[in-house]
């Protein structure tokens, strides 16, 4: 293997905008997909890319942030870089000029995602894999050694992060058979919130024809007789058997997330996703007394392992939506994932990333830890601007090979670069 | 009283290199204090300033998302701008391309706190009067459209805000003799982190004989044993009757944190500030039920009413150091200090603002909310470049007079302005 060492660092600002309805929610009526990318060259034939998403115009100030952080990385020998990049992680992300912007959240942590899934693409790239098989190559003290765990201490050391790894190793090779059979996913296009009744049925048929078996429909309307209207079709038309997910995505206090929960019973949401403020743990953990059985997912809006920590501690989620372009990348995932697994709670990760990253993220939770397998969600309407789109077949997605974390964009790889750096 | 509309906006990346060790802590070995700065043309003969702090290169970023953020003030009329405040406030701190990137934290926030900060500096110099006068002269019901309470519908509903100012209204007068005694303030400037013994100690004399009764010293070392070293000197020099504080500046974990207030016990601090990281806020609960009697001070890195909300909700704090430059603004301030109230927490601000906003707010707390008087951090290092800086005389807070909220800056009032924007 010879050595791969970096040479320049260059962001992206890479704009998507979406046909109407496409990606609306209860906030964004007319989103536009954002990949604040990092690209790394190197004195190989090999060039990286992390990704991290945003919604519109802050996208360049987080290009910005990916320009001044990543500078230290130029010089740096990827094997060496990575033999310890938990410290190096934890360095960018305390920025003296930055860290009073955060700290561990908004803009220059989401820098930090891009620059660290850059790293990993590059590591993985360079060994000739893909990032399912790069980490499940790793040993427990290499895994921990890519991680930061402090403000952890209480729950996490370095000690029990390896034990953990270490335990789940003799009994890995059962749960290797998921790579054959794929990761299942569900479909989040059905029900965006823009969409009008008619096309969310029409997308619910095409999705069940696809052989998806879980939906999502979002909620969160100023009109709350709306979201019961369309919960109650889209059981109707999608069977008994149907998983199916409402996401209210933050909008709801705390007394109407206890009202429109208990009138969604009827329709056995598997989940009841973002129903108030991410900030809000103990919110969510006295909604999640009051709705059980109902189950909460959250973590699109959870910026790190410190505030993850606190809502497995008070019990305030069921579903841990992760998400490694909102924590600071693959290593802090991978940290969530320590917790949930101690905890016992599944990861199900939000797909900031279309499922490209996260594809060979739940992969590796399953096999290195045991994590129960659930489902990813699946949102295709990037798949044109990628060089590896997730496979998704059968409502399967189908266990990613090429080399790397599958982030490289078209535009990026064909001359001349689109850049807007 | 004639109409007063504001006709421009623009941000000023101003920034304060400091002396050696000034400022420096834990974290900050050397800082530099940066104002993100809005300035409201008007109609009139008058040009309003707002402020938000940082601490370094990230200052341009937030000086950026003013610009972007505050566009919509231009033709507004400040009455009617400030009849409905805290919708106004929502839809900002909403903004559909930024949002991803906090929510309601990070540099966006920041930006809203200068922009909000030069709304309320434009009213009460509109008005000719002090901010803590505007603020006193306005009715419960007004007071509340100034804030946005969405996500605290399970503590505070509008209704509560203004019942809570409405039963405070009999009993200010005699509260308002703290208009004519001052505030008392503490001397935070005594132990910056970079200093070394001798000078802590020279310090600690000085302020002592300008009457200061309350001093601030920076722990959080890699070497415990220096702090403890410090902090025994410092109690020694100071006598039994100074209260002095102690602040690690986040830099415990839970572990650590336990461990070294054991042993601070003896040194009798009145509290212990910011022990460990800013969104533990159960890490926060379980070390304010261990370390009793010694108490919890924290908030300057807490970014929103909501974590507030949790924090108090799990008992995790007893001095509520709110900052309006940190929080959305003045705005946001009052709603927590209305939270504080409910809970009986005394107000302690950070002087983000180097207490030039914070002298009025703690003054409005007293008298609108029967907040009890505790001491207002006092840093004096840009106080050259004030057009009115606080005046602090015997360790208290001299009332200040001047119309607005006392952050108009010298090298911007002065032609040709010093702008970067």
């Amino acid at each position: 293997m010879s050595s791969t060492r970096i040479e320049s660092i260059a962001a992206y600002d890479a704009r998507y905008p979406l046909p109407e309805g496409v990606g609306s929610d209860a906030v964004h009526k007319a989103p536009v997909y954002c990949f604040a990318v990092t690209r790394l060259k190197t004195n190989q034939p090999l060039t990286a890319t992390g990704i991290t998403l945003t919604l519109g115009v802050g996208n360049r100030m987080v290009c910005d942030l990916i320009e001044l952080l990543a500078a230290p990385l130029a010089g740096l020998e990827i094997e060496e870089l990575m033999s310890d990049f938990g410290q190096f992680s934890r360095q960018l992300s305390d920025h003296p000029h930055l860290r009073w912007l955060g700290p561990h959240k908004g803009a220059g942590h989401l820098a930090l995602a891009s620059i660290t899934n850059a790293c990993l693409d590059l590591w993985a790239k360079s060994r000739g894999v893909p990032l399912w098989r790069l980490l499940l190559d790793l040993s427990p003290q290499q895994l921990v050694r890519l991680l930061d765990l402090r403000y952890l201490e209480d729950e996490l050391t370095r000690d029990t992060a390896e034990d953990m790894f270490r335990a789940q190793l003799a009994s890995r090779k059962q749960r290797e058979s998921i790579l054959a059979r794929g990761y299942p996913g569900y479909d989040t296009s059905v029900g965006w919130f823009g969409y009008d009744d008619d096309k969310v049925r029409e997308n619910a048929r095409q999705a069940l024809a696809a052989g998806f078996r879980a939906l999502k429909l979002k909620v969160g309307s100023s009109d709350p007789e709306r979201d019961l209207r369309r919960a109650h079709m889209l059981r109707e038309l999608a069977g008994d058997d149907c998983l199916l997910m409402v996401d209210a995505n933050q909008q709801w206090s705390i007394p109407q997330a206890l009202d429109l929960c208990a009138k969604l019973r009827d329709v056995r949401p598997y989940w009841i996703e973002e129903p108030t403020h991410p900030d809000d743990v103990l919110g969510h953990a006295r909604l999640a007394q009051a709705i059980a059985p109902l189950r909460i997912a959250a973590g699109e809006h959870v910026p790190n392992r410190i505030l993850f920590k606190n809502y497995m501690q008070a019990r305030a989620l069921h579903f841990v939506q992760a998400d490694c372009c909102r924590l600071a990348g693959i290593s802090e995932y991978i940290t969530v994932s320590l917790l949930a697994r101690k905890y016992g709670l599944p990861m199900v990760p939000h797909a900031g990333d279309m499922g490209q990253i996260h594809q060979s993220l739940v992969l590796f939770d399953h096999i290195a830890l045991d994590a129960p397998v659930v489902f990813l969600e699946n949102i295709p309407h990037l798949r044109s601007h990628l060089v590896h789109p997730a496979q998704v077949e059968e409502g399967v997605y189908r266990t990613p090979q090429a080399p790397g974390c599958a982030c490289d964009l078209i535009e990026l790889e064909e001359p001349p670069l689109k850049s807007t750096a």
